[in-house]
């Protein structure tokens, strides 16, 4: 695959366009090998992307806890034994090693290194989570003709702590983190209709209106992502995010982990489509 | 069945609890006798309660047509042959001419009268539309922990024109009403859900926040119904309301029509959770 072909791949496509199976495979391809180091809103849109938490054996007994008793915004949908490189239920070519565009390495609770590949830090006892992204209900929310500002604007999606406690297990613990989402009434409406039937990625809002309400004092300063535009008549929307379990495991201070960048996500060949109710 | 049994009958009940098919025939006697003359909001909750339209047969085409035209106001769940009084779809008893609490009588687009009662108004040419009403997913909300305000003061709902425009149909036009329900985020999320499962009644909300983007100026003072408090942590929600059609018949100005009294709705034998789907 040459360079040029990659470039276009890369772009996320036009509304309600999916990338197929032949163009993911390039995408990862790219991932892989460090060309693609970039946060992954609107590329691959008809696939389900995941958020990445790698632990020692030692800790993921309790982050399992951890995110069963914070369903909402860790949902797990797929998870490790030790050791274990490939994820072969979310895609048979996956190395969890490789295809993640950028890795935040957290040693003692501090960012310490973000690499593209993490084969030189692997481990036998590494576990690893994946848990849903609500990038995968975008794509529907897209399709009902929602517009997504962070989307338009070519931004990662702004995500904000709040002042809603998670339920600790263990050391972890910490806020919820929220992405949030500018929409007009009536699409608000229609978000909430979809998002429910995708309980898998974080399901419906957990919050709309008054970010203050939840301990957001400037939506023009996310934690972490980008700023988006918000408009007189639209109302900004909240929904449990993925990068939660960041928060949770600067809080333990384990003494080594793994992320993913925040917005920068393992896609997957599982298709959003497949995961929604009714 | 003695005033003292009536009166008890005739509060609403404590959330959740339904009042008894047998009760139900009760209210209905209470409002057939003209015992019972005023709003039914949180009475019968567990049945389904319609909106009350009587039109000449020569009118009755154009506004069937309206209806059909603007199905989120005015979802029709029975219609009559001209003349017929009975509603047998709605309940083996009913008789369109006693059984609303009130009546308002309109002629040439003026009210005229008032009455609990028009069986000294009935013809033979006459038409029963009965529309469906949002009260009937209001048990389904408290059954959800969803607090409904204008029944926890007692009030009728608060209903107001917007500045939505229906689909106009011969001369029948005019604004979309709608009813408001001033709820916290967390509980706006779980009625957008709820009601979504009731489109005979209504459905989802057309819109919430900011109640100057559909052109009402001031919560406190609808056009219909009564003021209800709103809280600072409240956000405003609007769902399609069956007294539409009045707006719409004080624009075209039939020489003779005869609706409910607003809020005073007749109340049928269906039972609510028989309308929800999913």
């Amino acid at each position: 695959m040459g360079a040029e072909l990659s470039a276009e791949i890369l772009r996320p496509k036009a509304s309600g366009a999916f990338h197929s199976a032949e163009e993911v495979l390039a995408i990862r391809q790219a991932i892989r090998s460090g060309v693609f180091a970039t946060h992954t809103s609107g590329l691959a849109g008809g696939n389900v992307q995941g958020n990445v938490v790698i632990l020692p054996k030692a800790d993921a007994a309790d982050f399992l806890r951890f995110c069963h008793q914070n369903r909402k915004p860790c949902p797990v949908i797929a998870l490790t034994e030790p050791g274990v490189s490939a994820l072969q239920t979310l895609g048979s070519d996956i190395d969890i090693r490789t295809d993640v565009p950028k890795y935040h390495v957290w040693r003692d609770g501090q960012l310490a290194e973000t690499p593209t590949d993490i084969t030189h830090l692997w481990r036998d006892d590494l576990v690893t989570f994946v848990i849903g992204c609500s990038f995968s209900f975008e794509q529907a929310l897209i399709e009902a003709g929602v517009p997504i500002r962070h989307i338009e604007q070519a931004r990662n999606v702004p995500m904000y702590k709040t002042s809603i406690a998670t339920t600790a297990a263990g050391p972890f613990s910490g806020p919820l983190v929220v992405t949030m989402r500018p929409m007009k009434a009536k699409d608000v409406i229609r978000a909430v209709q979809i998002t429910s039937r995708y309980p898998e990625v974080h399901g419906a809002p957990v919050h709309l209106g008054d970010p203050s309400l939840i301990g957001i004092s400037d939506l023009s300063c996310p934690d972490y992502g980008d700023a988006v535009d918000v408009y007189d008549d639209e109302i900004p929307v909240f929904w449990a995010c993925g990068v939660t379990p960041q928060a949770a495991l600067a809080q333990a201070k384990p003494s080594f982990c793994i992320t993913h960048a925040p917005g920068a996500m393992l896609i997957t060949d599982l298709l959003n489509n497949h995961l929604a109710s009714f």
